[in-house]
């Protein structure tokens, strides 16, 4: 029997996912886990890099994550779940990778330079903040997977991670890890309401654990083709902010109705976004019992980073044995 | 009954220690473990700040490391002797202090400027390298000393671990760790045969393995007062290389009769050399005994680590409980 493919994700937990999540990533996790052996953790180490001054939200929003990870089908029993902070052995390894990463590699990196200028309101010159594509390298290699899934905004960091991974190799002479190659997940466009990226500091998603008393003034609102300002005008769906949640949405029959009465004015934007509405309310209903009936299971999110943390510290465990006799630290 | 205060120091494994390490450190070492609660770490991880590239001697020296510092009397039975690799929650430790570090403390950081400007044959230009004062922040507090012994150079460090104790504290309101304070050691001055600061890689050293047929030829070529070109010119005890030691092996009535006989050229350089060479041999020889004891117990540097190891991981442990449930982490 060929084992199955070892790959891995994460991310930060800062609140209640949207759907943008869900389509740029869980999505693909949900369908990973069928076919490969997967590694999930909720990346609080990594919260800290920004938010190391009000950390008293974290352990709410870790079981958040875990709770509207399992609520949209991730599965315990495909995949391990874990917290990024149990495995103590990662930051072992984030320690002796520090010694190898040349300072300018990580001064040059274009997400670090990008959130430097972009994020005003905290201060991000500290260490630790400079080192966190050398703790998302030890999240990745340490489990030595031959290909992580990502986004093209990821691919910075994976090529970091890699050139950490040719010079560890080289320099101690042994192939302990695999250079790990990005597998591309589609792209799914998921605007917010106002058009902008879909954030939760903008005040413009649509989250997992809305109500529909929340998402119908939302929806109401929320922004369609600028030009088309009366239902008499035919609309541009390919402008249209709404338009791509009936992509995401709607099936493909559906779709080629609503482009076809929009652009002949033959439907107004009101009835638009009905069908948007209902659409919605059938892809969050069943997130939404899902997640009744985890939340109906007090010990269960505990349970169920136990039991990946357990997985995930096999998996180190044995990667760091393999690490401490490359570099003789054994 | 009163607990005993508790303390650390480390040192880097480097090779076999020489005197000048015996009066700088072990010398007081042996004397705090009679009355406080110490422990003594082999700095294997801060060996690879700068020496990352070369670890296949590693082992040895830390291993040659403990040998040395129980040949001078430290007794695992009084003391905790531990490697610091072995204890994995110091680098989780490092890792949260890396997120609350500005990077410009350790940028200004004296002794990182200053080693960056005077060791030219290795690339220091890593990230490890630059945080090495965080990583020996964490060393020191994870037992919550309230002071350390340590010599005027190290006082930048504690410096930079105090000013990292109150950001910790202040920013998660909880008085998790007391400021360190630095207790100044006795200064000892021991420079090397040629009158430079002793180091291996200057080659004037005297090591605590030395034997007697290494130092005889050693002593003999040793710089004493350059202006004293004939035995019959007087002596100046106080710009010879040689008088310091005296200081540290010979009495003070010993070192009173050698004063007397250099000044009035009584006794020239050979005969003096002589007195030093007894009484370094007086010196070493209870050391190589004990060493030799060491040696003829295969296992003993091993359970030494083992049973040093399992009591620093207690006290780290129980500090990083304080530390993750300040940082909401728990």
């Amino acid at each position: 029997m060929q084992a199955k493919e070892r790959t891995l994700s994460g991310m930060r937990p800062t609140g209640s996912l949207h759907i943008g999540h869900y389509f740029g990533a869980l999505r693909n996790w949900v369908a990973m886990q069928e076919t490969c052996d997967c590694f999930f953790f909720v990346a609080d180490w990594h919260a800290l890099t920004s938010n190391y001054a009000d950390t008293a939200p974290l352990p709410g929003f870790v079981r958040d994550m875990v709770v509207d990870w399992m609520s949209t089908g991730l599965d315990p029993e495909k995949c391990s779940i874990y917290r990024q902070s149990d495995i103590r052995e990662t930051a072992e390894l984030h320690l002796l990778l520090s010694m190898i990463t040349p300072l300018g590699w990580l001064e040059r990196c274009p997400t670090y330079k990008e959130q430097l200028q972009n994020i005003t309101d905290k201060d991000l010159g500290n260490y630790g903040f400079l080192g966190y594509p050398v703790l998302m390298t030890a999240d990745i290699i340490q489990h030595r997977p031959h290909w992580v899934p990502g986004g093209q905004d990821q691919l910075p960091h994976l090529e970091q991670a890699r050139e950490i991974v040719r010079r560890f190799n080289g320099m101690y002479g042994v192939e302990v890890f695999p250079e790990p190659e990005a597998k591309l997940t589609p792209a799914a466009r998921c605007p917010g309401l106002d058009g902008r990226k879909m954030s939760k500091s903008y005040g413009n998603g649509i989250f997992l654990r809305d109500t529909m008393e929340e998402l119908t003034p939302k929806i109401r609102g929320m922004f369609t083709d600028p030009a088309r300002l009366r239902k008499s005008d035919p609309g541009n769906p390919d402008v249209c902010n709404l338009f791509p949640y009936h992509k995401l949405l709607a099936d493909e029959e559906t779709q080629a109705e609503i482009r076809a009465a929009c652009t002949s004015a033959g439907m107004g934007c009101v009835a638009c976004k009905k069908i948007f509405l209902e659409n919605l309310q059938k892809f969050l209903n069943p997130i939404r019992e899902r997640r009744e009936a985890i939340l109906a299971q007090p010990g269960l999110v505990d349970d169920v980073l136990a039991a990946g943390g357990d997985k995930a510290a096999a998996s180190v465990s044995e990667t760091m044995r393999l690490v401490r006799a490359a570099m003789h630290m054994d």
